[in-house]
């Protein structure tokens, strides 16, 4: 879709405005590892430079409307700078992942300027073995309005020899800012029609911004069907407690082999497996912590996007809300595993089921945008114990001014009294966890990091193989 | 003094607090180099924390008693985490001293967290010529209460062998927090017998927390009368528009033997000099963006610390406000030099006489916390253009376990309004600039740099000399 100077924000992007807090931010992003050697500065700013034009909204800021009821409003930034956003940066030596992982947490503590447009690119020279990574953040507000266009898609070729893109080379020019009077008449235009607004502090499904109103029937009464659920409340944790604005990352790489291997041999869904060894992790880390598990099934949110036609007949990416069990309860790896399918089987009855079986097609799909869909829902600790998040990408390796894209990490946000997320992306052959945690609550992360890793492990040898971590160009986690 | 857990801030230090703004961020440090190898992240934290039990200060966080009159207190930070305040960071390739101020611009831009000790400081690898860099940030509510002694000072030894510090190794345990009662009862206790309130919104002197009435009375007539020069407001420059809350930085470093030399030969104090090199770098940065300069004069706040003797015989620190004279109406630069002797001749017959005093033996002064002086006074751009800080230190060589101090840029701050901040800072022989900037309104602030490196040369060649700029290790700009 278009992304014009003068669009109004959705009302779901709206409200990630609105939800953000000091300790609670709203943006989204992911850790890139690439091979070297790290481009120059000057090369990367001028690759992105050259593929801006692609994504207008990256060089677009929020201009607020002096009425209570105008919605912010897209306006072209006169003043922007592409130095501001694109930054160069570096790791100490040795360039270790627990070093890239300080930065990343640290630059993910920071709220977006809303002055400016609400996007950074970090590029990170001295990770070791030569190779260098990107770090993105960009706030929910941004990548969700635009379905599928953003600045992490169009950077990436598909071949190692760059390309022109099209239309490169010419000229922008920022619109005029509105005056206060254009600015009052943008923010009422359209709320007449508006076709859905949110109901402050209720669980809500968020929409295409252009689905149609049939589609968002059916996505509130799939959350309906979650919002039932809540009604048994989410168990209080340990993750569960007021968070601060600081943050810690920790990384799990795996093969998506692994998660193959073990959904044929025991039977589910990839995401059925995922969510097992997020339990299994979890169980561990909460009994390092001495608290009980007994009994205990905790309840992740997890953001699903399924493909359906939009009222154009073009295919569209719509989101829908799953609650995933996490029974922590269950040792054994395989019995946790058919609890897990057991209680995904119960899901598909309801109007959940429409998650679940886009859950299974997963790896075919390839939405563009890094956890885009996580951004769509509004939360709340009653109803989830935390966010996992399960983003697939291109099986193929794609490529930065010729260089090929190892791992991508992803980072999703912490709502308000939650301490962890956990995102997931495959891309290429690999399944890589981004642990997102909050400083002082979760200070032990690296175990957590550990004790999925350790879940996985013993799903595979339950499986009868031979856990391998990932192999090709492996970056050691 | 001491810095015990339950202390309770100063009406001033409590007021840097309140006049915080998401814009006008109320922090300070420096960019200081250092002759490398650089220490490993180990090795300097082992450091800092050998040290850290002598500025008790820097484990401590605010605790704001639940009652509208109650100032903060300060109270021991039970989860303390040193990795958390001492960072570990790098520049990329090659390491050039844009890289580092863009990096320090970039810390400096970031608010600290109110919820733990008020300071980061961040270990910086990769400068070139083998160097590395020490960058600090702390809030004025911090380092100005603790009057002299802060971390700055007790990380540096005297000489190249480190030394062991008093009662090193002595294992630290925080005081238990205070509970809502005893926190409410702190948080009265004492408003009685406050000495000063200063009215919200005015000029302020703020004083000693240590200080007797009498030194407050004198500090005050002297107050009094810049705030009459007040009445002849501040003039319209570009410097004095709205901020943002990002920053830019310019270093200009400099020989002390020239201001010395110009001081000699043309007469004035160093300050004097120092003022006249600003106001002829604003006057070639005006010009460049086609400002008019005729007749215009700006007004330079400067804070300046006096010795006088405390009621306990002691000496201590004391900070008068001066109003120091910018007059770029005038191109030639021995004769601008008059102007501000003039102008600052005229000042000594007033109660500002008191610092222009202190200021002529200004090397001789050697108050241990870079900066703290500018952060004991209020502003408004009524009355004032910028703040220009001038702040001796040592002049013999200080060593951090055993690598050499080298070069000391001081970080002051933007109050609102005010998209510039000069602070200078004499170290070993050298006299260095720290420009501070808003990041939008001075993205040529690089020229203003230059302009007033131009201004100095001016004045050392119309002094007979040859401008030389810094000898010894001398650190490229």
């Amino acid at each position: 879709m278009a992304q014009a100077h003068g669009d109004r924000l959705s009302a779901v992007d709206a409200s990630f405005l609105a939800q953000e807090r000091a300790n609670s931010h709203m943006h989204i992003g992911a850790v890139l590892i690439l091979e070297g050697p790290p481009p120059t500065y000057e090369d990367f700013l001028n690759h992105i430079r050259s593929r801006l034009h692609l994504v207008p909204r990256y060089r677009q800021k929020l201009a607020v409307p002096p009425l209570e009821t105008g919605r912010p409003i897209w306006i072209d930034d006169a003043s922007f700078n592409l130095e501001y956003h694109v930054r160069h940066t570096a790791l100490p030596s040795p360039g270790s992942q627990e070093q890239l992982r300080a930065l990343a947490a640290r630059i993910h503590s920071q709220r977006l300027d809303r002055a400016k447009p609400l996007w950074e690119l970090w590029l990170v020279q001295g990770l070791e073995d030569g190779r260098f990574a990107l770090i993105s953040k960009t706030h929910h507000a941004l990548v969700d309005g635009i379905s599928g266009v953003d600045l992490m898609t169009v950077m990436f070729d598909l071949s190692p020899v760059p390309q022109a893109a099209p239309h490169e080379g010419e000229p922008w020019t920022a619109q005029p800012e509105p005056n206060p009077v254009q600015l009052a008449a943008r923010g009422v235009k359209g709320l007449a029609r508006l076709p859905l607004e949110l109901a402050n502090g209720a669980l809500a499904a968020a929409t295409h911004p252009g689905a149609s109103l049939d589609q968002v029937k059916e996505a509130l009464e799939g959350i309906g069907e979650v919002a039932w659920a809540g009604l048994n409340p989410a168990p209080e944790t340990p993750l569960n407690v007021p968070i601060g604005p600081h943050r810690r990352l920790s990384f799990v790489r795996n093969d998506l082999d692994d998660f193959k291997l073990v959904k044929n041999t025991l039977g589910g869904t990839v995401n059925d497996v995922v969510l097992t060894v997020v339990a299994g992790g979890l169980r561990t880390w909460l009994r390092s912590r001495g608290v009980r598990t007994e009994g205990l099934e905790l309840r992740a949110l997890v953001p699903v996007s399924v493909r359906t036609k939009d009222d154009k007949g073009q295919l569209g990416n719509r989101i829908v809300v799953m609650r995933g069990p996490l029974p922590v309860y269950v040792e054994d790896p395989v019995a946790r595993l058919r609890v897990v399918r057991h209680a995904m089987d119960g899901l598909k009855e309801s109007k959940q089921a429409v998650g679940a079986a886009a859950i299974s097609g997963l790896e075919a799909l390839a939405p563009p945008t890094i956890l885009a869909q996580a951004s769509r829902l509004q939360f709340s600790t009653r109803l989830f114990n935390l966010l996992v998040t399960n983003v697939p990408g291109p099986q193929f390796p794609i490529y930065i001014l010729g260089r090929e894209l190892l791992d991508t990490y992803p980072v999703a946000f912490l709502p308000e009294n939650q301490s962890l997320a956990v995102a997931i992306m495959s891309y290429n052959g690999g399944m890589d966890f981004g642990l997102l945690g909050d400083y002082d609550n979760l200070p032990d992360i690296e175990d957590l990091g550990q004790a999925l890793k350790d879940a996985l492990a013993e799903l595979v040898q339950a499986a009868g193989g031979k856990p391998r971590g990932r192999r090709k160009k492996a970056s050691a986690v």
